[in-house]
């Protein structure tokens, strides 16, 4: 938690922004429930609730008053009965008071009195809820069919998309923890453990640092498939284990990267040729991100190393520029370069996407070049975003690829017949996937590599993470 | 997962059970968002789900038709785009197939079949939800104000209440790795440490081994805070560390342990005499329990212990007997000896306790010598039940008690002015608490402990565990 100071200045921004135009509605969270009612997962309080009101406690909500700028606190005391089981607790006034909020309410006041404001028909203004007792909770206070409000999206945006120092200082001690989890895993790569042990093990380090994992951690030799959450593999030789983890220090804040190593510790040589094209991708981002250059030219620019490449590999042909402008790297990263990153690892996500990574200099493209982007806006000094270039050899999209090729028809087949040489790709069925990943601040003059040390990741770096 | 006979046994049983009385509708879980959508905590599936279905997998449902004895498991099969992202995926026919279910039909289905269902006066029986994603779900198909079944609650809990043999198999795997946490937090248990650190090591290594914890790990100093998951503090010289945590198999089965470690290993002359008396109130229970014993009674024989050696200290006066009659020992133990345990640490706690823990032969009582046990019912060879003594120094709880005799009036007061040295009592204000939890099966002809050995409980098993 910062000082008090910091969430005032904050809150009055935000109500300067959204002046004269209603009740600004925020709901904390509840505990939320595993396998019964008493036992819950870690408690995580909404990011935008911690941006603004600092409390990671459960059962609070606030509402802002964009006529007088004044915040409200809802929440309730705890009985005598809850302290001989909790031990002693903070009063929601002392709660309040240490993030700067004078006025408190129990929470039942919370729901009523938003639903007087809507009687009243003052305008209410919410955030899309995403967990289902937040739905329901807003679901006894708001008409059918209230709308989230895109005004409070916009200008919580725009707040939170740059970050200050002492929020910078907080990612860094995310970089931290994530520095330890992955020389962690480095350590472990070797033939015959299991993929769990490395995942548990890597969480058990940012358990034991700070709130934990700032996302699931990815920890898989099939580093190909991208949303893989399955931990069941042993290491075998040959293969390589991709690694994408980051952890949240205490304030919530996080980090994340992504790291392959090949098992053992050795990369073969065809290995090493896919890893250098993405770790020069990754490396080039870092030579031109700077106030001003928009992320989508980031990416492409790091599409074009790919392609330069792959085109060296025989995996990609015709021209750099015709390849990168057609979309044909997309075969192989068919991802975006990177995301905002800050309370959220993918920062601000439940509020959407297209409002936190686009705008309307730079709206979201449906061009395979950049369609799966998740940010393509203009950089700004206090941004932190990703920067996690991969090779992937997908069969599934291979496959379709090809089978639009074969079928001549729309743009994807255009694609495939024009730059992509099957048989070579094909040849690359077995080798998994790579991804390279570092968190990039956008400093006024350039930008720098969050994190006091980079993790591990020259060839040689790699070798003696895993080797000792 | 178990073979899919024993999906099919149990599903037919619990048809016969409810047979003729409608429609059981059994909605799994979906994933449960952290902070947005598409960043989830761990996924666990619904206990009741996993009993009759096995699978643990996100965005299912199942119908169990009462008059057919028929199920149908509702689902949706992954898109191509979704393997693309997801690598390859098992069809719900598959999935249905590998658990004896023949009837699959799209997500969708299942809230349209059980609409129709009750638009045709069919009773449809469900359990008490209690994840929002539930709720919300359950409203769209039922009326407003439906409630859930006991008829199917009390069909449930008959079945899950006795485990098999495979069942404890499985308890036994989630033992072993609660054996190697807590064997972890001992030798980590030293001058300097932060709670913290021991609290993630130890989740660690249940992430390494199966699902993770089968609840979030109290690791305290202040161990008379009964609800306490703040782990900020740093082991110091004279104080005792709380740890009471367990495991989660792989197939969704608990173990839950706890010990109290002396900080450094060593206990001091006053921390042994108490830490003496609540082991011989464990070891008592396992001399005793035995099928047709009433739990509540086991409860009631440990008390005599605690109660006999706070005696002996001066603490409690009076005759044994009757101050466990009125229930003295509950301001040193304001809980039960123990709840049943299964795939939930608390077995089946989102149903409700007291159709779990209780029967029409032993209503939950609200007298001070067990009001707060979770279990009081006679005892049946295959049930799982925890065995956790404990003797605490709550300073809110003494505060009352000691307020109630003075104000001279009521039960507490009675008991507090009858048999508790407040005197002496306070001279433990700094003491904090010591609780020891074993697992136990109670078999034909008695019980067994669970778990290949015994977690270190002796202070010189204790003493070796922390120093080697």
């Amino acid at each position: 938690m910062f000082k008090k100071e910091t969430y005032i200045a904050r809150r009055a921004e935000l109500a300067r922004k959204m002046e004269g135009r209603g009740l600004i509605v925020l709901p904390g969270h509840v505990e939320s429930p595993v396998n019964y009612r008493g036992n819950t997962y870690h408690f995580r309080q909404d990011s935008t609730f911690l941006y603004y009101f600092g409390l990671s406690v459960p059962g609070l909500a606030a509402v802002i008053d964009t006529d007088t700028g004044e915040a409200t606190l809802f929440g309730n005391d705890f009985t005598v009965d809850d302290i001989i089981w909790m031990g002693p607790q903070p009063r929601i006034g002392d709660l309040a008071a240490s993030v700067g909020v004078m006025r408190t309410a129990p929470f039942a006041a919370f729901a009523a009195g938003v639903g007087e404001a809507v009687a009243r028909e003052r305008k209410v203004h919410f955030l899309p809820p995403y967990r289902g007792e937040t739905k329901l909770l807003l679901g006894t206070m708001l008409p059918a069919g209230a709308a989230p409000s895109v005004d409070l999206i916009r200008a919580v945006v725009s707040m939170r998309d740059k970050k200050s120092d002492e929020e910078i200082e907080q990612i860094e001690e995310a970089c931290a923890t994530g520095y330890e989890m992955h020389t962690l895993a480095m350590s472990m790569c070797h033939l015959g453990v299991t993929e769990r042990e490395i995942a548990g093990a890597i969480e058990g380090v940012s358990l034991q640092r700070g709130w934990g994992v700032s996302f699931h951690p990815i920890v898989s030799q099939h580093g190909e498939t991208l949303h893989n959450h399955n931990h069941s593999g042993v290491l075998e030789a040959g293969r390589m284990l991709l690694v994408d983890a980051g952890a949240e220090a205490t304030s919530g804040y996080a980090s994340d990267f992504t790291r392959t190593i090949p098992v053992g510790g050795r990369f073969t040589a065809r290995q090493k040729d896919i890893y250098d094209i993405v770790l020069a991708a990754n490396n080039l981002a870092f030579d031109i991100a700077t106030p001003d250059v928009r992320y989508v030219d980031v990416h492409l620019a790091s599409a074009r190393v790919l392609v330069d490449g792959l085109r060296s590999l025989g995996l990609i042909r015709g021209s750099i520029d015709d390849a990168v402008a057609a979309g044909a790297h997309s075969l192989f990263m068919p991802h975006g370069l990177g995301h905002l990153m800050g309370l959220d690892v993918h920062d601000m996500e439940d509020i959407g996407e297209n409002y936190v990574g686009y705008d309307e200099e730079t709206p979201r493209s449906t061009h395979p070049s950049c369609s799966a982007c998740r940010m393509g806006r203009r950089l700004e000094a206090g941004m932190v975003v990703s920067v996690e270039p991969g090779i992937y050899f997908v069969p599934a999209l291979i496959d379709k690829w090809r089978s639009s090729e074969g079928a001549g028809g729309g743009t994807l087949g255009k694609i495939a017949a024009g730059f992509i040489d099957f048989a070579r790709v094909e040849s690359y069925l077995d080798f998994g996937g790579i991804r390279l990943e570092d968190d990039m601040l956008i400093t006024p003059d350039g930008n720098r590599l969050l994190g006091a040390r980079r993790v591990p990741i020259t060839p040689d770096e790699i070798a003696k993470a895993v080797n000792g």
